[in-house]
């Protein structure tokens, strides 16, 4: 009993190691570049181990797709819930996010540079995507909506559009820092972002 | 002397086709699905013709972005260039690019699709792209620059700030087309490029 707990244990701790070096090859090099045998050598085990935790090529891209997601929860969605609704919680999800694309820059954020690899591509791996990012953008829609509901943007705000906007000069960022490399791009993104929130902010009450 | 004029107006004939396959497959499924087994196949050629059209695949990768900057060249910084400076060709500029997105849906646009894919990986591909996306770059900056001087934006507009939101909405137009199929996409860009506009543009003088 003790035995197959600590064998369970040393299971989850090598599938997570794995998954962690499949998730930093995937962001270097894009999800497609994931393969059992890249990733065995990356992480010094052989293909049949990789293959023991993951199963076929296709489950081990989906597996990297939902743990960045676990990870994006953990790391963006969730400490920007911690701040109040409305305005600061909206803010708080974009700048956590632009966090994620300027710190981790060898990572990037799969969300985008997924997106663009998957596009043309049906299967697994796109849908997996598409259900994280589909989430993601619904978490930031009804921020921007409850924002308007306090009273703390223009009741004639549309989220829908707001987000868009709001998320072209994210995707601007990634562009810019990760394939042009321009210093300036983080700083061009805070100036965008924080005057398109205040063209819609509510003027102040009496 | 005539038999060489056509066998080579031949070869010519036969490197466009090949070039016009390889554009399509590059939109698709990205430039790094090409290779010059895939085209071959595609083509119906041997793989030793195509090799003797384009060399190497790298080669192959370069000319097909060679390409395809010079036919977004003609189809869309020429035609644009030929509306009056300043604000018109400014928005003709990305009109014209926007309709490339959404008209050539299967293609998509490789300064884009381009360049997520190659940000990671140094080299000629990389290259390439990057010379083509900053030229076209400097080619909306000088547009907006030139709205600026004849006094249509108005003066304290930055417009590496301009040119760096709009292509945010263009980058969004892309992700919400052909990633999540959204329907609403090219009208949400036509609206944020409308505003972003006016935004700037000079107070009507007296």
């Amino acid at each position: 009993m003790a035995d197959s707990t600590a064998r369970q244990r040393k299971g989850e701790a090598t599938r997570a190691a794995i998954l962690d070096t499949a998730l930093r090859l995937a962001g270097a090099r894009g999800i497609d570049a994931l393969t059992i045998g890249t990733l065995a050598d990356e992480a010094g085990m052989s293909k049949s181990g990789v293959f023991a935790h993951f199963g076929a090529r296709e489950d081990l891209q989906v597996a990297v797709v939902d743990e960045y997601h676990r990870r994006f929860q953990r790391d963006v969605f969730e400490p920007a819930m911690a701040e109040p609704r409305g305005l600061p919680r909206l803010r708080a999800l974009f700048e956590r996010w632009m966090g994620v694309i300027t710190h981790e820059i060898t990572h990037g954020c799969i969300y985008i540079s997924g997106a663009f690899e998957y596009d043309g591509r049906p299967g697994a791996v796109r849908d997996a995507l598409m259900a994280s990012v589909s989430d993601w953008r619904g978490a930031l829609e009804r921020a921007c909506q409850q924002a308007v509901d306090a009273r703390q943007m223009r009741e004639d705000t549309d989220p829908a559009q707001l987000v868009f906007e709001l998320m072209g000069l994210v995707l601007a960022l990634h562009f810019d820092v990760r394939f042009l490399q321009r210093p300036d791009a983080l700083e061009r993104t805070a100036r965008g972002v924080t005057r398109l929130l205040e063209q819609w902010q509510a003027p102040p009450r009496n």
